[in-house]
Protein backbone atom coordinates (compact mmCIF):
# COMPACT_ATOMS: atom_id res chain seq x y z
CA UNK A 1 0.00 0.00 0.00
CA UNK A 2 2.76 2.86 -1.11
CA UNK A 3 0.86 5.25 -2.49
CA UNK A 4 -2.29 5.31 0.09
CA UNK A 5 -2.13 6.17 3.60
CA UNK A 6 -4.81 4.39 6.26
CA UNK A 7 -6.47 7.51 7.96
CA UNK A 8 -9.27 5.02 10.09
CA UNK A 9 -10.30 1.54 10.54
CA UNK A 10 -13.43 0.25 12.11
CA UNK A 11 -14.38 -3.18 12.65
CA UNK A 12 -18.00 -3.66 11.43
CA UNK A 13 -20.46 -6.62 10.76
CA UNK A 14 -17.12 -8.87 10.71
CA UNK A 15 -15.42 -6.57 8.27
CA UNK A 16 -13.19 -3.01 8.51
CA UNK A 17 -14.89 0.35 7.42
CA UNK A 18 -11.76 1.94 6.61
CA UNK A 19 -11.01 5.42 5.03
CA UNK A 20 -7.83 5.86 3.09
CA UNK A 21 -5.91 9.24 2.01
CA UNK A 22 -3.91 9.75 -1.03
CA UNK A 23 -2.25 12.00 -3.91
CA UNK A 24 -4.47 12.22 -6.48
CA UNK A 25 -2.82 11.93 -10.18
CA UNK A 26 -6.18 12.83 -11.79
CA UNK A 27 -7.28 15.61 -9.43
CA UNK A 28 -3.55 17.09 -8.41
CA UNK A 29 -4.81 17.08 -4.88
CA UNK A 30 -4.85 14.92 -1.56
CA UNK A 31 -8.44 12.58 -1.72
CA UNK A 32 -10.07 10.35 1.13
CA UNK A 33 -11.92 7.60 -0.13
CA UNK A 34 -14.35 4.99 2.28
CA UNK A 35 -13.49 1.14 1.93
CA UNK A 36 -15.48 -1.81 3.62
CA UNK A 37 -13.58 -4.74 3.23
CA UNK A 38 -16.01 -7.88 3.94
CA UNK A 39 -14.62 -10.42 5.83
CA UNK A 40 -15.02 -12.61 2.91
CA UNK A 41 -11.63 -11.05 1.50
CA UNK A 42 -9.67 -12.75 3.71
CA UNK A 43 -9.89 -15.89 2.04
CA UNK A 44 -9.80 -14.70 -1.52
CA UNK A 45 -10.88 -12.28 -3.97
CA UNK A 46 -13.99 -10.34 -3.85
CA UNK A 47 -16.27 -8.22 -6.26
CA UNK A 48 -16.52 -4.42 -5.60
CA UNK A 49 -19.34 -2.19 -5.46
CA UNK A 50 -18.36 1.61 -6.27
CA UNK A 51 -20.79 4.30 -4.26
CA UNK A 52 -21.13 8.26 -5.62
CA UNK A 53 -22.39 10.48 -3.13
CA UNK A 54 -24.89 13.10 -3.60
CA UNK A 55 -23.73 17.05 -3.40
CA UNK A 56 -21.88 18.50 -0.37
CA UNK A 57 -21.32 15.14 1.25
CA UNK A 58 -18.23 13.89 1.44
CA UNK A 59 -16.88 9.73 1.55
CA UNK A 60 -18.32 10.45 5.49
CA UNK A 61 -21.70 10.24 4.95
CA UNK A 62 -21.76 6.77 2.76
CA UNK A 63 -20.15 5.57 5.73
CA UNK A 64 -21.97 6.52 8.46
CA UNK A 65 -25.75 6.74 7.81
CA UNK A 66 -25.99 4.94 4.77
CA UNK A 67 -26.28 1.22 6.75
CA UNK A 68 -25.49 -0.56 3.75
CA UNK A 69 -21.90 -2.60 5.52
CA UNK A 70 -24.43 -5.66 7.17
CA UNK A 71 -25.25 -6.13 3.32
CA UNK A 72 -21.79 -6.31 2.05
CA UNK A 73 -20.55 -8.51 4.88
CA UNK A 74 -23.38 -10.71 3.55
CA UNK A 75 -22.65 -10.91 0.03
CA UNK A 76 -18.82 -10.38 0.21
CA UNK A 77 -18.77 -6.69 -1.39
CA UNK A 78 -15.59 -4.46 -1.29
CA UNK A 79 -17.70 -1.13 -0.94
CA UNK A 80 -15.78 1.79 -2.13
CA UNK A 81 -17.01 5.19 -1.48
CA UNK A 82 -14.78 8.26 -3.21
CA UNK A 83 -15.51 12.13 -1.98
CA UNK A 84 -17.26 14.08 -4.35
CA UNK A 85 -14.96 16.44 -5.79
CA UNK A 86 -11.35 17.79 -5.75
CA UNK A 87 -10.53 19.30 -2.37
CA UNK A 88 -8.35 22.64 -1.63
CA UNK A 89 -7.23 23.24 -4.89
CA UNK A 90 -7.78 26.96 -4.09
CA UNK A 91 -9.91 27.61 -7.34
CA UNK A 92 -11.55 31.53 -7.81
CA UNK A 93 -15.16 30.30 -7.16
CA UNK A 94 -14.67 27.30 -5.62
CA UNK A 95 -16.33 27.11 -2.33
CA UNK A 96 -18.77 29.96 -3.40
CA UNK A 97 -21.94 27.68 -3.97
CA UNK A 98 -22.80 24.17 -2.53
CA UNK A 99 -24.20 22.56 -5.97
CA UNK A 100 -20.96 23.79 -7.69
CA UNK A 101 -16.86 23.53 -7.29
CA UNK A 102 -16.31 21.20 -4.08
CA UNK A 103 -18.42 18.92 -3.10
CA UNK A 104 -20.06 19.42 -6.29
CA UNK A 105 -17.47 17.65 -8.72
CA UNK A 106 -20.86 16.38 -11.26
CA UNK A 107 -18.56 13.04 -11.93
CA UNK A 108 -17.54 15.23 -15.59
CA UNK A 109 -14.09 15.77 -17.05
CA UNK A 110 -13.43 19.44 -16.71
CA UNK A 111 -12.82 20.95 -20.09
CA UNK A 112 -13.12 25.09 -18.78
CA UNK A 113 -9.61 26.26 -18.51
CA UNK A 114 -10.09 27.34 -14.62
CA UNK A 115 -11.52 23.63 -13.67
CA UNK A 116 -9.67 21.40 -16.18
CA UNK A 117 -6.87 20.51 -14.25
CA UNK A 118 -8.14 19.48 -11.08
CA UNK A 119 -11.96 18.40 -11.92
CA UNK A 120 -11.71 15.69 -13.27
CA UNK A 121 -13.97 13.19 -11.27
CA UNK A 122 -15.03 11.09 -14.28
CA UNK A 123 -11.37 9.86 -14.83
CA UNK A 124 -10.97 9.60 -10.81
CA UNK A 125 -13.80 7.31 -10.29
CA UNK A 126 -13.62 5.08 -13.62
CA UNK A 127 -9.85 5.09 -14.05
CA UNK A 128 -7.79 6.43 -11.18
CA UNK A 129 -9.76 4.71 -8.43
CA UNK A 130 -10.01 1.29 -10.29
CA UNK A 131 -6.49 0.95 -10.54
CA UNK A 132 -6.05 1.55 -6.84
CA UNK A 133 -8.27 -0.74 -5.38
CA UNK A 134 -6.67 -3.27 -7.61
CA UNK A 135 -3.29 -3.03 -6.25
CA UNK A 136 -4.24 -2.75 -2.95
CA UNK A 137 -6.81 -4.69 -2.08
CA UNK A 138 -7.99 -8.47 -2.66
CA UNK A 139 -10.71 -7.75 -5.31
CA UNK A 140 -12.00 -9.17 -8.44
CA UNK A 141 -11.68 -6.25 -10.34
CA UNK A 142 -13.94 -8.01 -13.18
CA UNK A 143 -16.87 -7.97 -10.55
CA UNK A 144 -17.40 -4.71 -10.37
CA UNK A 145 -20.99 -2.21 -9.90
CA UNK A 146 -21.67 0.65 -9.43
CA UNK A 147 -24.31 2.64 -7.48
CA UNK A 148 -24.82 6.47 -6.32
CA UNK A 149 -27.14 8.78 -4.50
CA UNK A 150 -28.85 11.67 -6.39
CA UNK A 151 -25.69 13.49 -7.85
CA UNK A 152 -23.88 9.95 -7.55
CA UNK A 153 -26.99 8.18 -8.72
CA UNK A 154 -26.05 10.79 -12.02
CA UNK A 155 -22.41 9.80 -11.47
CA UNK A 156 -23.03 6.04 -11.56
CA UNK A 157 -25.38 5.62 -14.55
CA UNK A 158 -23.24 7.75 -16.89
CA UNK A 159 -20.02 5.84 -15.32
CA UNK A 160 -21.78 2.51 -16.27
CA UNK A 161 -23.78 3.77 -19.59
CA UNK A 162 -20.12 5.11 -21.00
CA UNK A 163 -18.09 2.11 -19.98
CA UNK A 164 -19.52 -0.35 -21.21
CA UNK A 165 -18.62 -3.69 -19.79
CA UNK A 166 -17.07 -2.18 -16.73
CA UNK A 167 -19.82 -2.37 -14.52
CA UNK A 168 -22.32 -5.16 -14.34
CA UNK A 169 -24.80 -3.51 -12.87
CA UNK A 170 -25.93 0.09 -11.75
CA UNK A 171 -28.31 1.12 -9.23
CA UNK A 172 -29.43 4.77 -8.02
CA UNK A 173 -31.04 6.23 -5.53
CA UNK A 174 -33.01 9.41 -6.28
CA UNK A 175 -30.60 10.19 -9.43
CA UNK A 176 -30.50 13.28 -11.25
CA UNK A 177 -31.03 11.62 -14.57
CA UNK A 178 -31.24 14.25 -17.12
CA UNK A 179 -28.65 16.99 -16.12
CA UNK A 180 -28.98 18.92 -19.01
CA UNK A 181 -32.32 19.72 -18.59
CA UNK A 182 -32.45 20.55 -14.46
CA UNK A 183 -31.32 23.67 -12.73
CA UNK A 184 -28.10 21.94 -11.25
CA UNK A 185 -27.11 20.07 -14.51
CA UNK A 186 -27.28 23.18 -16.19
CA UNK A 187 -25.35 25.19 -13.61
CA UNK A 188 -22.51 22.58 -13.51
CA UNK A 189 -22.09 21.70 -17.19
CA UNK A 190 -21.86 25.27 -18.09
CA UNK A 191 -19.20 25.72 -15.02
CA UNK A 192 -17.16 22.49 -15.85
CA UNK A 193 -17.88 22.08 -19.64
CA UNK A 194 -18.74 25.95 -21.09
CA UNK A 195 -21.89 27.20 -22.09
CA UNK A 196 -21.49 26.35 -25.49
CA UNK A 197 -20.02 23.08 -25.86
CA UNK A 198 -23.98 21.41 -25.27
CA UNK A 199 -22.67 18.00 -27.41
CA UNK A 200 -20.05 17.70 -24.65
CA UNK A 201 -23.04 17.94 -22.41
CA UNK A 202 -24.80 14.96 -23.72
CA UNK A 203 -21.84 13.16 -23.04
CA UNK A 204 -22.55 13.55 -19.48
CA UNK A 205 -26.60 12.60 -19.36
CA UNK A 206 -28.26 9.77 -18.94
CA UNK A 207 -30.97 10.10 -21.02
CA UNK A 208 -28.60 10.95 -24.22
CA UNK A 209 -25.94 8.14 -23.70
CA UNK A 210 -29.05 5.42 -23.21
CA UNK A 211 -29.92 6.30 -26.75
CA UNK A 212 -26.59 5.22 -27.95
CA UNK A 213 -25.46 2.71 -25.61
CA UNK A 214 -24.47 -0.33 -27.14
CA UNK A 215 -22.68 -2.48 -24.70
CA UNK A 216 -23.93 -5.85 -22.51
CA UNK A 217 -27.19 -6.19 -21.09
CA UNK A 218 -27.77 -3.17 -18.09
CA UNK A 219 -30.40 -3.82 -15.90
CA UNK A 220 -31.26 -0.51 -13.72
CA UNK A 221 -33.22 -0.55 -10.83
CA UNK A 222 -34.19 3.33 -9.54
CA UNK A 223 -35.41 4.15 -6.22
CA UNK A 224 -37.12 7.61 -6.18
CA UNK A 225 -39.20 9.06 -3.14
CA UNK A 226 -41.98 10.43 -4.07
CA UNK A 227 -42.23 13.21 -1.00
CA UNK A 228 -38.39 14.14 -2.23
CA UNK A 229 -38.87 17.66 -2.61
CA UNK A 230 -35.98 17.80 -5.07
CA UNK A 231 -38.70 15.70 -7.57
CA UNK A 232 -40.97 18.35 -7.20
CA UNK A 233 -38.19 21.02 -8.04
CA UNK A 234 -37.64 19.19 -11.43
CA UNK A 235 -34.47 18.30 -10.56
CA UNK A 236 -34.54 14.67 -11.19
CA UNK A 237 -36.54 14.22 -13.96
CA UNK A 238 -36.94 9.92 -13.40
CA UNK A 239 -39.76 9.86 -15.89
CA UNK A 240 -37.25 11.29 -18.72
CA UNK A 241 -35.05 8.01 -17.48
CA UNK A 242 -38.05 6.06 -18.08
CA UNK A 243 -39.08 7.10 -21.64
CA UNK A 244 -35.24 6.89 -22.49
CA UNK A 245 -34.67 3.47 -21.65
CA UNK A 246 -38.35 2.72 -23.23
CA UNK A 247 -36.95 4.26 -26.10
CA UNK A 248 -33.29 2.34 -26.14
CA UNK A 249 -34.83 -1.14 -25.16
CA UNK A 250 -32.91 -0.70 -21.82
CA UNK A 251 -34.52 -2.23 -18.70
CA UNK A 252 -35.28 -0.12 -16.01
CA UNK A 253 -36.91 -0.55 -13.01
CA UNK A 254 -38.10 2.69 -11.27
CA UNK A 255 -39.71 2.37 -7.95
CA UNK A 256 -41.43 5.23 -6.84
CA UNK A 257 -41.96 4.99 -3.21
CA UNK A 258 -44.55 6.41 -1.56
CA UNK A 259 -43.67 9.16 1.27
CA UNK A 260 -40.09 9.47 0.91
CA UNK A 261 -37.76 11.94 0.63
CA UNK A 262 -34.55 12.74 -0.36
CA UNK A 263 -32.55 11.48 2.47
CA UNK A 264 -29.72 8.72 3.82
CA UNK A 265 -33.27 7.35 5.75
CA UNK A 266 -34.76 6.37 2.51
CA UNK A 267 -31.63 5.08 1.11
CA UNK A 268 -31.01 3.08 4.37
CA UNK A 269 -34.54 1.56 3.82
CA UNK A 270 -33.68 0.15 0.61
CA UNK A 271 -30.23 -0.47 0.26
CA UNK A 272 -30.41 -3.92 0.58
CA UNK A 273 -32.66 -4.40 -2.10
CA UNK A 274 -29.98 -2.74 -4.21
CA UNK A 275 -27.30 -4.75 -2.84
CA UNK A 276 -29.44 -7.89 -4.10
CA UNK A 277 -29.92 -6.29 -7.17
CA UNK A 278 -25.75 -6.44 -8.03
CA UNK A 279 -25.73 -9.67 -6.37
CA UNK A 280 -27.54 -11.11 -8.96
CA UNK A 281 -24.73 -10.03 -11.51
CA UNK A 282 -22.20 -10.31 -9.43
CA UNK A 283 -22.27 -13.42 -8.02
CA UNK B 1 -49.82 16.17 21.03
CA UNK B 2 -50.08 19.41 23.11
CA UNK B 3 -47.36 19.89 24.63
CA UNK B 4 -44.58 18.17 21.78
CA UNK B 5 -43.65 19.70 18.16
CA UNK B 6 -42.56 18.24 15.56
CA UNK B 7 -39.26 19.18 14.20
CA UNK B 8 -38.73 16.62 11.38
CA UNK B 9 -40.06 13.18 10.03
CA UNK B 10 -38.47 10.87 7.70
CA UNK B 11 -40.34 8.00 6.10
CA UNK B 12 -37.98 4.89 7.49
CA UNK B 13 -38.35 0.83 6.86
CA UNK B 14 -42.65 1.53 6.81
CA UNK B 15 -42.27 3.66 9.44
CA UNK B 16 -41.61 7.18 10.74
CA UNK B 17 -38.10 8.65 12.18
CA UNK B 18 -39.35 11.79 14.06
CA UNK B 19 -37.80 13.90 16.36
CA UNK B 20 -39.72 16.55 18.62
CA UNK B 21 -39.04 19.04 20.90
CA UNK B 22 -40.79 19.95 23.81
CA UNK B 23 -40.29 22.55 27.03
CA UNK B 24 -39.02 20.23 29.82
CA UNK B 25 -40.78 20.18 33.46
CA UNK B 26 -37.98 18.58 35.42
CA UNK B 27 -35.01 20.23 33.23
CA UNK B 28 -36.85 23.75 32.92
CA UNK B 29 -35.21 24.28 29.46
CA UNK B 30 -36.32 23.06 25.84
CA UNK B 31 -35.41 19.58 24.66
CA UNK B 32 -35.36 17.12 21.89
CA UNK B 33 -36.15 13.60 21.65
CA UNK B 34 -36.27 11.05 18.67
CA UNK B 35 -39.32 9.27 17.85
CA UNK B 36 -39.10 5.81 15.50
CA UNK B 37 -42.46 4.98 14.81
CA UNK B 38 -42.87 1.35 13.83
CA UNK B 39 -45.50 0.71 10.84
CA UNK B 40 -47.15 -1.78 13.36
CA UNK B 41 -47.93 1.75 15.36
CA UNK B 42 -50.74 2.16 13.22
CA UNK B 43 -53.09 -0.51 13.90
CA UNK B 44 -52.49 -0.66 17.59
CA UNK B 45 -50.19 0.23 20.91
CA UNK B 46 -46.82 -0.95 20.37
CA UNK B 47 -44.04 -1.45 23.21
CA UNK B 48 -41.21 1.07 23.50
CA UNK B 49 -37.40 0.70 23.74
CA UNK B 50 -35.80 3.76 25.34
CA UNK B 51 -32.10 4.38 23.97
CA UNK B 52 -29.79 6.42 26.05
CA UNK B 53 -26.84 8.27 24.50
CA UNK B 54 -23.43 8.56 25.54
CA UNK B 55 -21.03 11.61 26.02
CA UNK B 56 -20.92 14.43 23.74
CA UNK B 57 -24.46 13.01 22.13
CA UNK B 58 -27.31 14.68 21.10
CA UNK B 59 -30.48 12.76 19.75
CA UNK B 60 -29.04 13.06 16.54
CA UNK B 61 -26.03 10.44 16.43
CA UNK B 62 -28.52 7.18 17.71
CA UNK B 63 -30.93 8.53 14.47
CA UNK B 64 -28.88 8.50 11.85
CA UNK B 65 -25.50 6.18 12.80
CA UNK B 66 -27.22 2.96 14.49
CA UNK B 67 -29.24 1.55 11.68
CA UNK B 68 -31.57 0.65 14.91
CA UNK B 69 -35.21 1.64 12.77
CA UNK B 70 -35.03 -1.55 10.58
CA UNK B 71 -35.12 -4.15 13.68
CA UNK B 72 -37.72 -1.73 15.44
CA UNK B 73 -39.70 -2.01 12.32
CA UNK B 74 -39.39 -6.01 12.25
CA UNK B 75 -40.27 -6.17 15.92
CA UNK B 76 -43.00 -3.26 16.27
CA UNK B 77 -40.87 -1.64 18.69
CA UNK B 78 -40.98 2.21 18.90
CA UNK B 79 -37.62 3.59 19.77
CA UNK B 80 -37.34 6.84 21.64
CA UNK B 81 -34.40 8.69 22.16
CA UNK B 82 -33.62 11.61 24.55
CA UNK B 83 -30.73 14.59 24.34
CA UNK B 84 -28.48 13.61 26.78
CA UNK B 85 -28.38 16.72 29.19
CA UNK B 86 -30.07 20.06 29.33
CA UNK B 87 -29.50 22.51 26.96
CA UNK B 88 -28.85 26.49 26.97
CA UNK B 89 -29.47 26.75 30.73
CA UNK B 90 -26.83 28.73 30.87
CA UNK B 91 -25.06 27.54 34.06
CA UNK B 92 -21.47 28.56 34.73
CA UNK B 93 -19.52 26.06 33.88
CA UNK B 94 -21.80 23.89 31.68
CA UNK B 95 -19.78 24.33 28.61
CA UNK B 96 -16.09 23.90 29.95
CA UNK B 97 -15.89 20.05 29.05
CA UNK B 98 -16.84 17.49 27.20
CA UNK B 99 -17.19 14.99 30.07
CA UNK B 100 -19.37 17.00 32.06
CA UNK B 101 -22.54 19.43 31.66
CA UNK B 102 -23.90 19.81 28.26
CA UNK B 103 -23.80 16.78 26.72
CA UNK B 104 -23.06 14.95 29.58
CA UNK B 105 -26.06 14.54 32.42
CA UNK B 106 -24.39 11.33 33.32
CA UNK B 107 -28.26 10.24 33.78
CA UNK B 108 -28.35 11.81 37.82
CA UNK B 109 -30.88 14.18 39.73
CA UNK B 110 -28.08 16.60 40.36
CA UNK B 111 -27.94 17.59 44.10
CA UNK B 112 -25.26 20.30 43.91
CA UNK B 113 -26.77 23.44 44.05
CA UNK B 114 -25.73 25.03 41.03
CA UNK B 115 -26.77 21.90 38.83
CA UNK B 116 -29.78 20.94 40.70
CA UNK B 117 -32.48 22.84 39.24
CA UNK B 118 -31.96 21.86 35.32
CA UNK B 119 -29.66 18.41 35.69
CA UNK B 120 -32.30 16.20 36.73
CA UNK B 121 -31.67 13.44 33.44
CA UNK B 122 -32.86 10.35 35.65
CA UNK B 123 -36.16 11.69 36.39
CA UNK B 124 -36.45 13.06 32.74
CA UNK B 125 -36.19 10.05 31.66
CA UNK B 126 -38.11 7.72 33.86
CA UNK B 127 -41.03 9.88 34.89
CA UNK B 128 -41.55 12.41 32.14
CA UNK B 129 -40.60 11.37 28.91
CA UNK B 130 -42.68 8.12 29.78
CA UNK B 131 -45.55 10.27 30.01
CA UNK B 132 -45.20 12.32 27.00
CA UNK B 133 -45.15 8.96 25.33
CA UNK B 134 -47.65 7.50 26.69
CA UNK B 135 -49.58 10.52 26.18
CA UNK B 136 -48.58 11.35 22.33
CA UNK B 137 -47.89 7.74 20.66
CA UNK B 138 -50.15 4.12 20.37
CA UNK B 139 -48.04 2.77 22.88
CA UNK B 140 -48.44 0.28 25.32
CA UNK B 141 -46.41 1.27 28.41
CA UNK B 142 -46.23 -1.51 30.22
CA UNK B 143 -44.01 -3.25 27.54
CA UNK B 144 -40.85 -1.28 27.50
CA UNK B 145 -37.46 -1.55 27.38
CA UNK B 146 -34.28 0.32 28.16
CA UNK B 147 -30.56 0.22 26.43
CA UNK B 148 -27.60 2.37 26.02
CA UNK B 149 -24.29 2.96 25.24
CA UNK B 150 -21.48 4.17 27.40
CA UNK B 151 -22.46 6.80 30.00
CA UNK B 152 -26.24 5.93 28.32
CA UNK B 153 -25.42 2.39 29.04
CA UNK B 154 -24.71 2.97 32.82
CA UNK B 155 -27.84 5.17 32.32
CA UNK B 156 -29.89 2.31 31.12
CA UNK B 157 -28.53 0.25 33.72
CA UNK B 158 -29.17 2.43 36.49
CA UNK B 159 -32.80 3.36 35.52
CA UNK B 160 -33.59 -0.20 34.97
CA UNK B 161 -32.06 -0.87 38.60
CA UNK B 162 -33.56 1.94 40.26
CA UNK B 163 -37.25 1.10 38.91
CA UNK B 164 -38.01 -2.41 39.48
CA UNK B 165 -40.63 -3.67 36.74
CA UNK B 166 -40.66 -0.42 34.83
CA UNK B 167 -38.53 -2.12 32.09
CA UNK B 168 -39.09 -5.74 31.16
CA UNK B 169 -35.44 -5.72 30.03
CA UNK B 170 -31.84 -4.12 29.45
CA UNK B 171 -28.68 -4.05 27.47
CA UNK B 172 -26.23 -1.97 26.63
CA UNK B 173 -22.87 -1.26 24.83
CA UNK B 174 -20.01 -0.57 26.16
CA UNK B 175 -21.15 0.86 29.41
CA UNK B 176 -19.89 2.85 32.61
CA UNK B 177 -20.41 0.11 34.81
CA UNK B 178 -18.86 1.12 37.73
CA UNK B 179 -18.69 5.05 37.54
CA UNK B 180 -17.58 5.84 41.30
CA UNK B 181 -14.94 4.25 40.45
CA UNK B 182 -13.50 5.43 36.63
CA UNK B 183 -12.54 9.31 36.03
CA UNK B 184 -15.53 9.95 34.21
CA UNK B 185 -17.95 8.87 37.17
CA UNK B 186 -15.93 10.44 39.70
CA UNK B 187 -15.90 13.65 37.92
CA UNK B 188 -19.68 13.70 36.77
CA UNK B 189 -20.44 12.30 40.53
CA UNK B 190 -18.37 15.11 42.23
CA UNK B 191 -20.29 17.36 40.25
CA UNK B 192 -23.58 16.67 39.99
CA UNK B 193 -23.96 15.20 43.97
CA UNK B 194 -20.92 16.96 45.98
CA UNK B 195 -17.73 15.13 46.80
CA UNK B 196 -18.61 14.10 50.31
CA UNK B 197 -22.05 12.45 49.30
CA UNK B 198 -20.47 8.91 48.62
CA UNK B 199 -23.72 7.23 49.85
CA UNK B 200 -25.74 9.20 47.07
CA UNK B 201 -22.86 8.05 44.22
CA UNK B 202 -23.98 4.51 45.12
CA UNK B 203 -27.52 5.04 44.26
CA UNK B 204 -26.36 6.26 40.24
CA UNK B 205 -23.93 3.22 40.05
CA UNK B 206 -24.71 -0.42 38.59
CA UNK B 207 -22.64 -2.44 40.65
CA UNK B 208 -23.71 -0.75 43.64
CA UNK B 209 -27.73 -1.07 42.68
CA UNK B 210 -27.33 -4.77 41.60
CA UNK B 211 -26.53 -5.48 45.43
CA UNK B 212 -29.72 -4.59 46.88
CA UNK B 213 -32.06 -5.12 43.63
CA UNK B 214 -34.68 -7.37 44.07
CA UNK B 215 -37.17 -6.35 41.83
CA UNK B 216 -38.75 -9.16 38.66
CA UNK B 217 -35.77 -11.32 37.17
CA UNK B 218 -33.63 -9.15 34.86
CA UNK B 219 -30.97 -10.32 32.35
CA UNK B 220 -28.34 -8.45 30.96
CA UNK B 221 -27.34 -8.29 27.70
CA UNK B 222 -23.61 -6.32 27.20
CA UNK B 223 -21.58 -5.98 24.36
CA UNK B 224 -17.92 -4.80 25.10
CA UNK B 225 -14.97 -4.30 22.36
CA UNK B 226 -12.30 -5.57 23.27
CA UNK B 227 -10.15 -2.63 21.09
CA UNK B 228 -12.28 0.11 22.93
CA UNK B 229 -9.77 2.80 24.06
CA UNK B 230 -12.25 3.56 27.05
CA UNK B 231 -12.19 -0.07 28.24
CA UNK B 232 -8.23 0.29 28.25
CA UNK B 233 -8.51 3.74 30.14
CA UNK B 234 -10.38 1.81 33.11
CA UNK B 235 -13.42 3.85 32.12
CA UNK B 236 -15.71 1.54 31.69
CA UNK B 237 -14.61 -1.86 33.88
CA UNK B 238 -16.86 -4.22 32.68
CA UNK B 239 -15.13 -7.22 35.10
CA UNK B 240 -16.92 -5.16 37.75
CA UNK B 241 -20.24 -5.34 36.37
CA UNK B 242 -19.87 -9.26 35.74
CA UNK B 243 -18.62 -9.56 39.17
CA UNK B 244 -21.30 -7.70 40.97
CA UNK B 245 -23.88 -9.90 39.15
CA UNK B 246 -22.60 -12.98 39.81
CA UNK B 247 -22.45 -11.96 43.79
CA UNK B 248 -25.83 -11.08 43.45
CA UNK B 249 -27.47 -14.08 41.79
CA UNK B 250 -28.52 -11.08 38.08
CA UNK B 251 -27.62 -12.74 34.99
CA UNK B 252 -25.67 -11.27 32.62
CA UNK B 253 -24.17 -11.81 29.51
CA UNK B 254 -21.01 -9.85 28.60
CA UNK B 255 -19.89 -10.45 25.37
CA UNK B 256 -16.01 -9.32 24.80
CA UNK B 257 -15.90 -8.66 21.36
CA UNK B 258 -12.54 -9.12 19.35
CA UNK B 259 -11.29 -5.88 17.30
CA UNK B 260 -14.32 -3.58 17.85
CA UNK B 261 -14.09 -0.41 19.33
CA UNK B 262 -16.40 2.01 21.01
CA UNK B 263 -18.06 3.74 17.85
CA UNK B 264 -21.18 3.54 16.04
CA UNK B 265 -19.64 1.17 13.47
CA UNK B 266 -19.46 -1.83 16.86
CA UNK B 267 -23.00 -0.52 18.22
CA UNK B 268 -24.98 -1.12 14.22
CA UNK B 269 -23.00 -4.42 13.91
CA UNK B 270 -24.59 -5.83 17.86
CA UNK B 271 -27.79 -3.75 17.28
CA UNK B 272 -29.85 -6.85 15.57
CA UNK B 273 -29.26 -9.07 18.75
CA UNK B 274 -29.93 -6.38 21.05
CA UNK B 275 -33.43 -6.15 19.61
CA UNK B 276 -33.91 -9.85 19.43
CA UNK B 277 -33.29 -9.77 23.18
CA UNK B 278 -35.34 -7.21 24.10
CA UNK B 279 -37.89 -8.76 21.58
CA UNK B 280 -37.85 -12.13 23.96
CA UNK B 281 -39.34 -10.22 26.84
CA UNK B 282 -41.91 -7.23 25.27
CA UNK B 283 -43.68 -9.77 22.60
Amino acid sequence: MADITQESANKMFGGWQKVFSHDSKELKCKMKFGVYIPPQAESGPVPIVYWLSGLTCTEQNFVTKAGAQQYAAKHGFLVVAPDTSPRGCNIEGEEDGWDFGTGAGFYVDATEEKWKLNYRMCSYVTKELPQIIAANFKVDSDKSAIMGHSMGGHGALICALKNPGQYKSVSAFAPICNPINCPWGVKAFTGYLGESNKEAWKEYDACELIKKYNGPPLEILVDQGKADNFLTQGQLLPDNLVSACAASGVPVVMRMQEDYDHSYFFMATFMEDHFNHHAKFLN
